[in-house]
């Protein structure tokens, strides 16, 4: 089932940029759960094109309509049906590149997979698509509130310029969705430059998860980087994951990399958190952060060699209202996919008692 | 399903490091294929602890034992029962750390999930967990290469050490199973001193897989990096991933990461392959290529702070035949779980007559 | 993911009788299929309430919005999403039994169950649910059509009056949906009776596939009439399946039961269908035969003993536009299910290039 | 997955009749659990042939070997590996229907599925594949009991004879495993004459679960009743399910089919069950009750037209020790499958803290 993701707590979307609607069906979720309407809004808005200056100038309303499955604001344990209304669909817009395959892209891959293509936008692979996820995040983010469980991501390098001394004071104000740091405007500044210069840009988001109880995850197949892993990739755009020292740890000795325990205020407690919250795939307790590599966005103005889909060399130059960067809209959406997971592997381990 | 990986073709694995035997089911395997019992037994070779010298002096067999699926060195079309008997269970080794949580091990983790813990060598949390999987991606490779798809994997950089100049030319020499490489010597040697220091170093591996078709994968949950991380990072030890450019892309403007297409001898070609061969999720035909951080082992000589499973301080210092880097013994597992995921994709594609 | 069924096509649904709308996700749909409106539409006429004189006088449109999946006509080979809008939301219809566990009806158990029960019109165990069924099934009997593949069902029993010398010519007409035969006045008959007493009744349902191919289905737990069984016994009402001679099998001898096979024609033939069409779990290639028990609708104006939701004894009688018997309606949604599970089979068998 | 079924409780299977071995894992099985291998190896024993005088006089030992995920006697929560080796594989036996087709078989559909058949005993589709479902079931049990569920089927039809006037008080005694009935002299002289006619005979299963929670299952797909009959019909040789009232509720009226609710004794009591103990696909709290139609056994000595595999018309005669009916045999494996499908709901269910 391609188009869906997880074991008890399941979300299955659908929807191409410029059909009539996306939306999916969030199953699994448990009853009684009160259904913040002004929490799932706000968490929609956070990611709309043109919530923040340095997205592209389209307003998507992206407002979500629950179908079923919520009775009198409150979840009834059935299948919670959703939908997002396109409301401009302009497919006018993409007549240009109908026969071209866009670099970066999906189109070439695409076409190779289903023998044809909804050119219109990025059809199925369209980041609108990622609209439907940040619902589904929402509503595990009301799962996990209860718990005192808090997912929050933010963007600490763009560009190549690395947040400097940051803090950790979620949620993150726009325009980027970052921490409070000592580059915050270079930060900025580089893609407004890569804006002007018809280029784009890309950075790191830093995720963190705070509050989840240990043991959560399995040994083996279903570690719970293994299964964030996956669902963090399959955001479009994404290239790289790691959690704790990540990368870092395949250059230090053992000795620097294990956290070591202590008895602390009469509780286990790591000195350290190279692991990242995560150990053999389970949880430990401590904050769970990964960092994630969000490529450039590959729709740039700039003229780029490509091919037609007949078979002849060609030029293009995509126009159109593009982000020159889609990392403030990644954030809470790298959210939503961190939440959806946690949330799922909550209900399972729950099944066990524990 | 925890110990079950795969869609059409799927790895269901049981065992621990001190029980009678490991062993799982190969379930979906295509009839008629010949099972080559040479290759297989040099894969499992390869994985085996002491094969290498930089490896552990254990000496185990891990000799497969295939029990049904295969008639007449031809598989059937059904479930594919294998075990690996544990021919030396010496549970003795280890009632030093009985109570005792190892630094950097999922000791903690696992007694917060299952509220107990088979302390005897990591139970299912042990590296011997993956002898089955390299089993199954021997399969695999059956499978993938009469499709001429080949998996290799190898080893690029230990302890920050880089390979320097080094051209792909797989199969890669015992110990380091690393490419040929200007620094291949002090690679070699920063485990061994670390060995020396009762301590342990990590390092980065780097897989290839060249000859796959475009198509593969799928534009939202299923796509082939989000299939691939999930199966790569659930390798114990394994701290990130990524794909293509990967973390650089991020430095990276969308112009330069961009992969350009020409018409090259009649057929579409990329430029470059900063996607890694995979773009929006499906396989582009260009070589997929990621690479995969490995922590340090956790397990060290050196003495380290910890508690004890009752709440009390302690010092621990891990005796027995640890490697001092698991980077080796990785190289075969991460073929394996790369294998297995590309031929479950291919046969799901192979669904829809592509 | 209990709102979804199917491994390679699935079927994931939404919505209850009396929210905003019903819909769902139909994922892994082949790409390049001519989506066929006027089918659909005519399949869903079939099911709809008010379709045939035996049904309710309630009169729901039933028009399905297909949102996503499909270009220009044809099919993407990404998720279809798709709502049916609930015209008429009577909430106030249903307050007299807000607190009444109706007999045979799910209110008891689902409260057991949710803690909390959505009283209008059964709420997710409402038979609306099934449109979106009948709307999946006419998908894959798209899908079955260029295999030459049919699938159709009709009434061969109703309240013990069973169909006499009937013979097999499809699509059967309505009021019943039955095929032309002795009894068929006294069937219809017994249902106007039923209504005339505030009763209502039973009967059983003959579902036949035709032009399958012998090797659909797996030996084990994915016998292709295990996975049938699933799909239809989760048809509310449904009480009972068998396949081929079924309960009479129990009567009967081996030497009697079995289906002899002679070379006809140059060709494998079985001489007799005791099996059904099915052996071992997997087709012969015969005609795929099964009998569906379907229990009287529970909702009947008698009065009838029952309790109210906070534990005091009561009485019930249920008022409202009721059916005196859903074997008109159940027809449909039967072969719905039947198709997209053979088309699902058909899928992975395909992936084995048979 | 063909060769799994469940959810949060999975059993995977492999082995053939006539392979090393036959095995499987069982999956997502809670941790603390202390693992009654008495009770297993009676379990195992009513499953083996030979161990009723109805029975062929074959002597298997199934010996369940637990080869992970029980340490001291206790479950540790992982995967439960285990093999039942074949102690006895005589191949030659079955060289003289090498190539015939046997008649009521899955051979013919074999072939057709994967293009080759392994002939040695059914192959896959042996029912010597039912020994691990028996161990899985012995295992569900052992969670099951905690909750005060029991799990019991017998025998109450043989060839037509049906049983007369029973109580139920298992377990039933061998060789029939059928409850104390007037007519059980007539049903086991049934078998019998079968056995001497060189024939053999089929019959019903009856199944009963008690002490069940109301509120197992789901609305819509995963219906108690949908799941049951998946897990019930994939035992070779069942054509026939139903629940309650069954096939007889087609004949009766809503009033009289419809289960009366009054309190009694302060709680709430249904004062019949035709229901069968599940509505609207969710437990009632009632004993669920079904029956299970078994045909003849297909191998029969007597003399029965078939074809060759290469395309010739032929008689055959299968010789060999076969069970003249399967009934007693398959007594243990329907409790088996009932008792793995109510104890993963039963999981399930918990997740959601109910």
């Amino acid at each position: 089932m391609p188009s869906t993701i997880g074991t008890l707590l399941s979300l299955t979307t659908f929807g191409e940029s410029h059909g009539a609607a996306l939306g999916g069906v969030l199953d699994g979720y448990p009853a009684g759960i009160a259904i913040d309407e002004d929490f799932i809004r706000s968490e929609m808005d956070r990611r709309r094109p043109g919530s923040t200056s340095l997205g592209t100038s389209r307003s998507e309303a992206d407002s979500v309509r629950i179908l079923s499955g919520v009775m009198d604001g409150v979840s009834t344990g059935t299948a919670i049906g959703f939908i997002i209304e396109n409301s401009s669909q302009r497919s006018s817009d993409y007549s240009s590149i109908q026969h071209l395959y866009r670099p970066g892209h999906a189109d070439y891959a695409y076409d190779a997979k289903f023998g044809l293509r909804d050119y219109r936008g990025g059809g199925r692979s369209s980041g609108r698509e990622t609209a439907c996820r940040v619902f589904g995040g929402a509503m595990a983010k009301l799962l996990l509130r209860r718990e005192a469980i808090s997912v929050d991501a933010g963007v600490i390098e763009v560009g190549g310029i690395r947040a400097e001394g940051y803090g950790w004071n979620p949620p993150f104000p726009a325009p980027l969705y970052a921490p409070e740091n000592g580059n915050l405007e270079r930060m900025i500044d580089e893609i407004e430059q890569a804006r002007r210069d018809g280029d784009s840009v890309g950075g790191i988001i830093e995720c963190r998860i705070r509050g989840v109880m240990a043991g959560l995850g399995d040994p083996v197949f279903d570690k719970l980087d293994a299964t964030l892993s996956r669902a963090i990739m399959s955001i479009g755009g994404v290239k790289g994951i790691e959690f704790g020292s990540g990368f870092e740890s395949a250059r230090m000795r053992g000795s620097a990399n294990n956290d070591p325990m202590r008895i602390v205020d009469g509780r286990p407690a790591f000195l350290s958190n190279n692991a990242g919250g995560i150990l053999g795939g389970i949880s430990t307790g401590e904050d769970i952060v990964m960092r994630i590599a969000v490529k450039p966005t590959p729709s740039i103005s700039k003229e780029q060699l490509t091919i037609t889909d007949d078979g002849r060399d060609a030029a293009i130059s995509v126009k159109g209202r593009h982000d020159p960067s889609i990392l403030p809209r990644a954030v809470p959406v790298v959210e939503a996919m961190a939440a959806l997971t946690i949330a799922d592997h909550m209900l399972v381990q729950r099944a066990y008692g524990r």
